[in-house]
């Protein structure tokens, strides 16, 4: 049997992510760039011939248009499409919508770094009554509670038995599973599926709109570890970006 | 409990509505114009406040993208998404490719309204070899048999058992559900919604890019018959145009 294989999709530049704000689960949108890189992320798909049969996406508009924008770029438009909340990216609490840059300065590098980086670290919460807040967002009133911030451990407890339960029993069965996703859930899928510590995963960084291969047999175990980028080179150069963040 | 409502939106133009060629199952894009529609629809739906909880969708590029760019302009991109071939165009055959003024000039306007209109006389078979066929279409390869051609009642005979099974029970559980799909399917479901005739569904036409609402109640009966369009205006002036093609 041919072995199962997930595409771990990062959504490409959001608007966000130019103006070097925290997102989390605010719903910005793509920017011409980060449509670009979806394209981009497809068409090396298609240069890999590595074309899924089913993509999972999360509840927020830049993962979303990124698939949209890859599979129509793959002639993929038409697989079957399952959008779940477990896939969003990480809620920051209350530090979405501040500028990253003046955060930095405010509150210095180690609370800065703990923030964006510790394993089990949360932000501060975010009022129900913030402007950026998700708790009356009609697309989450099935939640028991919404999140009001959470830290990498909240995203791997609510995301991986997801992916147990959904995504990984396709891949047992030889399928190829699209997942697009963020800088944070694709970490917590990461830090799974190679293991990593809750020490080291604070070093990963994954680059925007670069397609990362993992290959997995039969039994779910990870043939490739570490993954495989389409473009070696784009994603060290994306992934260091991304580690420079805060940075003016 | 609220009513439910079925939205029926025609894909925005195709590059091949745009030159006037026969498309049946050729996979073609929307035209900027087509682009502009769909974004049309979702703000009539945002204007209108009636946003669904689901949508369905064929498995042809211009509905998949209608529905893509309406749902991102309503806010409602995130909402489950459900593909299904019973949804695509009718098969138009050996027409499939062909200018529709040339093969008027050709075959004669009492032939081509045939092919176009009658109930239940398809266009002759398409060639598995021809250009246009789907016969090796990957995303077909769970069909027994993929058509070489159909008529109107052929494209009944598929989607609306499909619609009772799958769309319908959601209409009378009070849910609103977007159905983006094509001329000749949503004919085959108007037809059915509205009790149509054989001979009288030959005059009924469909604008593109007009959201059409039709209200069930739990029972599944159609409150408002002959449905509701969101821009009435604009559906006539878009039914006339469809009505007319085969001109030059």
């Amino acid at each position: 049997m041919t072995n199962g294989k997930l595409i771990l999709l990062r959504h490409g530049q959001s608007k966000w992510n130019e103006s070097n704000q925290f997102t989390g689960w605010v719903d910005v949108d793509l920017t011409e760039k980060g449509e670009v890189e979806a394209k981009r992320g497809g068409e090396l798909l298609v240069e890999a011939d590595l074309l899924p049969g089913v993509v999972y996406t999360s509840l927020l508009r830049r993962a979303i248009r990124t698939a949209n924008i890859a599979l129509n770029h793959a002639d993929r438009h038409w697989i079957p499409v399952i959008r779940d909340w477990r896939l969003n990216e990480r809620h920051y609490g209350a530090l979405q919508g501040l500028n990253k840059a003046e955060t930095k300065d405010k509150y210095g590098d180690e609370q800065f770094m703990a923030w964006r980086r510790s394993y089990d670290t949360p932000p501060p919460e975010l009022a129900d009554d913030a402007e950026y807040s998700q708790s009356d967002d009609v697309r989450y009133a099935d939640l028991d509670t919404v999140p009001r911030t959470e830290c990498l451990k909240d995203v791997v407890e609510r995301f991986i038995p997801y992916y147990e339960q959904e995504i990984l029993p396709r891949a047992k069965r030889g399928e190829t599973v699209l997942i697009a996703a963020h800088g944070n859930s694709l970490r917590a899928l990461v830090k799974h599926l190679d293991n990593i510590s809750d020490e080291d995963i604070a070093a990963l960084n994954i680059p925007t709109g670069i397609p990362l291969i993992y290959e997995l047999d039969a039994e779910g175990t990870v043939v490739n570890p570490g993954g495989t980028y389409l473009d070696p080179e784009a994603a060290q150069a994306g992934a260091a970006a991304v580690a420079a963040q805060g940075g003016k």
